[in-house]
């Protein structure tokens, strides 16, 4: 980065979006960065107040900016997966955020629901494609509501779309200790995009040859993610089997309250958006309750994603610090004292 | 059931197929039914002798059993896919095995790899749809090995495949303790088959008036197949999500060799068809590792379909106080004494 500010999209969103969003950019501000926030008011409210989801115009104002923070999105006043859709899904879209990136680690002292599992078990990173197969949104339906009704639902991957993300987690892969990536697919029912995935892969593997591949089902992966966590480095998946295997992901390594992600365009072409995996939580929106530790973890993989490793390093670390000290002191934090626990250590 | 003898066609299928289908058939014949067993060589061995994965003609004579019992099929030296689609697939399929069940229960004194859970928290039966969703086996392919490919898959649900696997599931609902059901669907992703879903659901629910019902995403629903399996009882959803969530079923209930599944046909059209979840294993095949608790179970299941209900609980039975047996013995137990064990039970 040059020495200009960070021009930083803050959409805090619905529920208990703008409660874990505001301690991220707590956390962002005392580790010393120089970022300018800007917010955008894009959500429920919003979307009762005017009508609209994502205004094109401020798509186009959105393009502008570094990156984008993002809490939650979603309202039960509001029709199921409307805001999902027109805002979120539309943001990945536009921005072109091919590559979802979840890691999936235990931090010590997390209680992981997995019996006798130690926590270097669980140290993973799905590489979830984030533009393609069946959240393109095509399909249809006839004859709706009547016995003879007929509903359809697309899956679409290109050679193009495939590829750049395999190569990403190649990449990745690379970059790990273990240099292993397992590409998580159903080849064998889903041959047409199986083939397509697995024929990627194998090609792409001539570019790593110090990276070991192997291949998994996703209904076998759904079981070794509880019985054998082990065998997973980096993990490369379509886009709707990698929303479920990241939420298993999430289960396996303590909780939704820790999961973060980033929605990343590589070439920079367009801001990269950063958001917990968690939704938007209304029925504790308010309370103090939700732990903003996923939104300050991908606040993490923001500063990692401008080229500010020191700082990213700083605030993973205070938050692994912090996540140890629950062993003896975490009962009944608020949202906010959280926050302010790990801020103080990345000022300190 | 007359007092004809019952007719069963035997399908061992490869690996550990043939190991555990053994075990079973012991079993069926212990507990003192009146089984003719017929059996048929398909599988990769045949897939490699004579090309074939299912012949018409043979098709044709499996329409004439009472039911069938399946082992496993899958080979590494076969294409992948094709002894899944052409056998496997094409059973359902040909057979309308619109139900796939698949228990998911921790028997007292199985080890769930799931920390702190009870026994009787892990207590569901998801009932999968079987012959439609992604498993149509639709779309294609264009450009083939450029890289201008696109490969397609379809996903294909109508109103009366969704309607009548739903009522079953209802049906099944209403006649457990709890009369909870859950469906588990992606509807704010893929919008057009989860409100073909989500609407069938509502409308049939009207007939169930004692049964409540609920909605979970697909990916929170693997969350909480981790961290809350309580909330579940009945679980109806799609062939994919079935398939995904039922192996995760199996690895949170201790595992793939526990695992039983029957593939019915409700209005007995064609006979039904049982089989363990686990595939053939041919890095264990041959070995006498394989545990053949499943397939026996499926025997339990295969019972039960045919009207046989106290051999069905007795065989269901004898698992159960076999693995709590388990707790103080199981070490190095082979395929055959496994079988032996429960067929003891089961004739004493
Ligand atoms: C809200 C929903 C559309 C979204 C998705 O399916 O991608 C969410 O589950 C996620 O994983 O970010
Ligand atoms: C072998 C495969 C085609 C099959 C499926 O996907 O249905 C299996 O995973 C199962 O669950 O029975």
């Amino acid at each position: 980065m040059d020495s200009r500010n960070i021009r930083l999209a803050v959409i805090p969103g619905d529920g208990i979006g703008t409660e874990v969003v505001a301690e991220g950019l707590k956390v962002l501000e005392a580790v010393g960065t120089k970022i300018e926030p800007t917010h955008y008011d894009l959500g429920a409210a919003r979307y009762h107040r005017t009508g609209e989801t994502l205004p094109d115009a401020v798509l186009e104002e959105l393009r502008g900016y570094d990156a984008i923070l993002l809490g939650a999105v979603g309202d039960p006043s509001v029709p199921p997966g409307v805001l999902e859709r027109d805002l979120l899904l539309r943001l990945r879209f536009e921005f072109d955020h091919y590559v979802n990136l979840r890691p999936v680690k235990l931090f010590p002292g997390v209680e992981t629901p997995l019996a006798d599992t130690p926590a270097e078990d669980i140290d993973m990173i799905v590489v979830r494609e984030g533009t393609e197969g069946l959240y393109a949104g095509t399909g249809g339906v006839m004859r709706r509501g009547t016995p003879h009704e007929i509903a359809t639902q697309e899956s679409l991957n290109t050679a193009y779309g495939v590829e750049r993300v395999v190569r990403y987690a190649f990449q990745k892969a690379q970059s790990r200790p273990r240099k292993k990536l397992t590409l998580v697919h159903k080849t064998n029912v889903l041959t047409y995009a199986g083939d397509l995935w697995q024929r990627t892969v194998n090609r792409v593997a001539q570019e790593f040859p110090e990276v070991t591949t192997d291949y998994c089902h996703i209904d076998a992966a759904s079981m070794f993610f509880v019985s054998q966590p082990e065998r997973f480095d980096v993990v490369v998946t379509d886009n709707l089997f990698g929303d479920i295997i990241t939420d298993l992901g999430a289960a396996i390594a303590g909780g939704i309250g820790l999961a973060a992600s980033g929605n990343i365009n590589p070439e920079r072409t367009s801001p990269s958006m950063f958001e917990p995996v968690h939704g938007s939580a209304p029925d504790i929106a308010g309370q103090g309750k939700a732990d903003p530790t996923a939104t300050i973890l991908s606040v993490a993989m923001l500063l990692d994603h401008l080229g500010l490793h020191d700082a990213s390093a700083k605030v993973e670390q205070a938050v692994a610090d912090d996540i140890l000290e629950r062993l003896t002191g975490w009962a009944g934090r608020t949202t906010h004292e959280i926050g302010d626990d790990i801020t103080a250590r990345v000022s300190g």
